[in-house]
């Protein structure tokens, strides 16, 4: 019964098109007796609105694109909680597109979501991302877009994030106040603004304490900054510079990764070496030790990133000017066992 | 430019709609020199052509829906990757709704899709859902139907799940095998299917070795079957039943519970008490001591739902007819340290 028309109600019924649309959207120039039979037949023959029809005559589709790296990230998890959250409200649907970190996938992403005349766009970048001509595409078709977490500075839109730097120098500054002086990082690849952030919070906090920067105590990261990149990298540190006695970690994932290598070799965590994580994944306070960690707000993220997307496509279609805005959420260190 | 039609390229132009029209769509009746003028307006106008419009002509969303219980759930998150990878080999987008284990909300999502017009949809039911109306009333229109996961075997439509019932079956009689005696079971609530299942597996397996099915040795979890359920649980059952020598947990996540609480109080586990799990989730490879747990197959029974789908929306596009599968993917147990 998906091709029930107007048509053909009306035609079962012997009354007009005009009439029928009328009777189902509630006008009192016709009558209750017609409009009953209306109802009736219509909800006997499964009849929805069209919704392609609808859109074509209000130009909005009720729907917004998300793109993300990843899914299998507690973080972006409760990212799409609090995006979803928002929708729910608005009765707005989502699209979820995964980039898989390749910025391939994440330009096709957009020229999909843009023929879909998806109403705004909310985009945490893929870590290969350095051009941004994709995005540019966006803003010229005048289509309202968010970046949120990994967001690119030169582009002209409304971005929610943390205060990576920020977050970053305090952790490593929690790490100094506890005792701990040969710190190493665990940095993220080269291109993601929030890893970038965090290796400068990093060197940041270690000059202001007066321990000098070391280049060597610095381990890169793939783009995936997985778990296996920290047991690598444990690995290896543990080889090249015994001395260390702590390692901020640019991910709990990778934290996670470290632990598991120390525990299998049995270097006291945190008596030997300490780690401390970064997002408060889950399973960071189930594990042993317990990951000492900063709380990234996921779900606050996606809540507020949503929020404004849905404040600029109103704006946009009453015609009134939009103000881009840039927001920065709170961060907190939680402090468990491995510290 | 959101806005740019086929009539302001023709009217740019001077030529007619038809024209337009053609030059975009590779029409060997019009000059190579008029295509060329056409599209190189049609890119400097960023136009796209209107989906709602295309939509209304094909009859098709190139979008289907999915509806799942919940996000943060590494199998959910895998049986997602598996769904986008095979809509992103068809160009097809996907719309992603939480359920959040709630009936109203899994009606209230249906409907949004319905009215949306998407070409099919995917659910694993929420663990309320004990009445199918909402599941009838997709297939009334015709809509093509996958349930996955957490179905509904009276539905008429296809089906991709685990052998839940043997798969608990082999676990249990895999816990017997290595010695343990009074195995208890942490079972999922008594709505969802693979939660009787897995019940019905495990009291089969003591009943098939000769085991004395105690009803006092099966604890019941919330609708949540989370974490937490996993923790009271356990603190309950080693006050009430200080004999038992192993648990079956309904999920990794319960079972990650158990094993928290049994590492505060000092259990040895596996020694004095053994913990299996169910699903394979990430954590469960790094936490210590590592658990035992069935893997089940999330982005196999992500790739294989979605491609039955698509199938089936390709037969009905063909008139063609369908024949509803039911598809049990194989399982297998992971040993690890806590049996």
């Amino acid at each position: 019964m998906n091709n029930t028309t107007l048509k053909q109600i009306a035609s079962q019924l012997g009354i007009s098109i005009t009439t029928v649309s009328k009777a189902l959207k509630g006008y009192s120039d016709v009558s209750e007796k017609t409009k009953k039979a209306v109802i009736e037949l219509a909800n006997k023959l499964n009849y929805t609105p069209n919704s392609f029809a609808v859109n074509l005559r209000t130009k909005e589709s009720k729907t917004i694109g998300l793109i993300i790296p990843t899914l299998v990230h507690d973080f972006f998890s409760n990212v799409i909680q609090g995006i979803l959250e928002e929708a729910e409200k608005r009765d707005y649907l989502v699209i979820i597109l995964q980039s898989n970190e390749k910025l391939e996938f994440e330009k096709k992403q957009i020229d999909l979501l843009l023929n879909k005349r998806v109403d705004g766009i909310l985009i945490s970048l893929s870590n290969e991302t350095g051009e941004f001509e994709h995005l540019q595409t966006i803003l010229s078709h005048n289509t309202p877009l968010v970046l949120f977490d990994k967001i690119a500075k030169l582009v002209n839109c409304s971005k929610v994030t943390i205060n990576d730097r920020k977050a970053a120098y305090d952790a490593v500054s929690y790490l100094i106040k506890k005792g701990y002086k040969k710190i190493a990082h665990f940095r993220g690849s080269y291109l993601p603004q929030n890893s970038i952030d965090r290796f400068l919070g990093y060197k940041k906090a270690l000059e202001d304490n007066n321990i000098i920067y070391d280049s060597s105590l610095v381990y890169v990261c793939d783009t995936n900054m997985d778990f296996e990149n920290g047991y690598e990298n444990a690995k290896k540190i543990v080889n090249e510079h015994p001395e260390i006695d702590a390692i901020f970690a640019v991910t709990d994932l990778v934290a996670v990764g470290i632990i598991k290598y120390f525990n299998e070799v049995g270097i006291a965590i945190p008596q030997k070496i300490a780690v401390l994580g970064f997002s408060n994944w889950f399973m960071s306070s189930v594990m042993s030790p317990k990951l000492s960690t900063v709380d990234q707000p996921g779900f606050e993220i996606g809540r507020k990133s949503a929020s404004i997307l849905f404040d600029e496509i109103n704006l946009k279609k009453n015609n009134s000017p939009v103000i881009f805005q840039s927001i920065e959420l709170e961060t907190s260190i939680i402090e468990r066992d491995s510290t």
